[in-house]
């Protein structure tokens, strides 16, 4: 749950006129992202998704973004599209912090993806990836193999007090995976957030991606283990092999993997899991006890990592 | 913001299975209302706001709440109006917690009324009145007179502690309206928390009122006090009194008020301020300093009491 911005109605007022979208009829902060805040925005034009910039997401990295949801949108792939104020430029201030507004997405995240949509997720990660493949913009991924060790730096006791034995095994993962980080594989733009929070879907299709505030540049197939992690995993931590077969043949109906890259999957899942357990361990010690958004729980992406650790081929993910 | 109860697709879907609504198209909780979690739905019959009752409404009291929405929109006045299920009952249970769905209002609210936005409102709270005037329900008022003692006790230092000597005032307050308060006035259905952010405005027309979980039997004139004290200050604690005339002449165009209803308008007034700084001064000690509602200050309802100590006739509210 996010609105950290306060937006009255005079001051959303003097933001649209800087907009051809006319006058205001609806306005409501939304429980959507944690990370800045959302509010649904309608006018006599159509609904749309006024996002404000908080300080998580640098400003630097805002046209990367946009370019990135305004190409998608070209292609047809059903990415939110940002809006261009009268001047041309989508990117404006709001209190002092960028904002921009995107058009409106319909559909329901799925809580508990069936494989069904497993399949639909991965033809649309296939197809995401391919839209972008003329997309020229380019933004290093800050949450890869550089940056695990300054988030892992002086958290071991916090790992051990989650679950005994945690860092030792940690530990074990950052040497493993420094070591066998692949060096080469087919790049490109990736999302690299592809949680099922973040897509819609409406009579069983894919009908919307939102989020793109982790998306950058990096291995092709690592967002591919992003999703697999993300979408294939139960609640009691087992990995479910006919969602991650249908995520994987659902992505391969668009784009073939090449043989090294389905060799890659077993380490690049097992680093895309250390990416979200590391995060989630320095949000769960910033986050307040009482406060009202809840930190996710590292210990479902350890209890992922362990799964990693015994995973031995493509094959025991489905590839 | 309030979003206290989770509800996923699974729960959503077999939820709007006891309507005639369709499918969900979009669901997004919103930061709308404190007491209870709002949510944004739409179908392809429509959009509407899911309300789930959390525990400071009183299951007991909701046919009122949903009798009361009924009979308004039945009479064009624009209120939500709750949609019965296939059974005929708007009234639900989702998650063991009552809950509500309600057609979709459109407007913005304002943040700093303009007096012509004080006429509009004092017009609209008479229609209101109107168009209660035959609804045969009644709900005692449980934040009025009898309440303020309770609420008080134990909370004189609390008051001290926001402003030095505020405690002996309100004692003071307590005593003048226990022996003054008026016994017999014009009575009906009231709002009772008609705040600018529970109304929308479109186009400078009132276009709905909403949040109806105050809603009670009490003095009619004692919701224009509400709205006085609501409506028509300033930043810095002033009485507006060219707002106050303009919410007092806009009622009066749609009912007139009765001369013994004009002279309890003062004290109206100042049990009306009395009756928020208690509830914000309670809400404030129980809210936790680090969470993201922010309690209201109790200090702007303390700073309206000492302009109603001081008024000494209606005129000095612009009646």
């Amino acid at each position: 749950m996010a609105v950290y911005t306060d937006i009255d109605d005079a001051t959303l007022s003097a933001f649209l006129d800087e907009y051809d979208l006319g006058p205001p009829l609806a306005f409501k902060g939304i429980a959507e992202g944690v990370q800045n805040s959302n509010f649904l925005l309608e006018t006599r034009k159509g609904r749309y998704i006024l996002t404000v910039f908080e300080k998580r997401t640098r400003r630097d990295d805002l046209p990367f973004f946009m370019g990135m949801m305004a190409h998608l949108a070209a292609k047809d792939f059903p990415a939110p599209l940002p809006v261009p104020a009268k001047d041309g430029n989508p990117l404006r201030t709001i209190h002092g912090k960028s904002a921009v507004i995107c058009t409106f997405l319909q559909g329901m995240s799925p809580r508990r993806p069936s494989h069904e949509q497993c399949r639909e997720l991965g033809q649309a990660l296939g197809r995401f990836h391919v839209a972008l493949a003329d997309f020229r913009m380019r933004r290093p991924n800050d949450l890869s193999l550089p940056a695990w060790p300054k988030l892992w730096e002086g958290r071991a006791s916090a790992a051990d007090a989650l679950s005994p034995g945690l860092a030792s095994q940690i530990d074990g993962d950052m040497e493993f995976l420094k070591s066998n980080w692949p060096k080469a594989l087919p790049g490109g733009a990736i999302h690299a957030d592809m949680f099922p929070d973040n897509t819609f879907f409406l009579d069983g299709k894919l009908s919307g991606v939102i989020d793109f505030y982790f998306a950058c540049s990096d291995f092709l197939a690592y967002d591919i283990a992003v999703c697999l992690n993300a979408w294939c995993f139960e609640r009691r931590g087992e990995f479910n092999l006919t969602k991650g077969r249908a995520l994987i043949s659902g992505y391969e109906t668009v784009r073939r993997l090449e043989p090294r890259e389905r060799s890659a999957l077993p380490i690049l899942c097992r680093g895309a899991a250390m990416r979200f357990f590391l995060t989630r361990l320095v949000d769960l010690a910033a986050t307040p006890k009482d406060a009202l958004v809840k930190p996710h729980n590292p210990l479902d992406y350890a209890e992922r990592l362990g799964f990693h650790r015994q995973a031995k081929s493509p094959e025991d993910y489905g590839a």
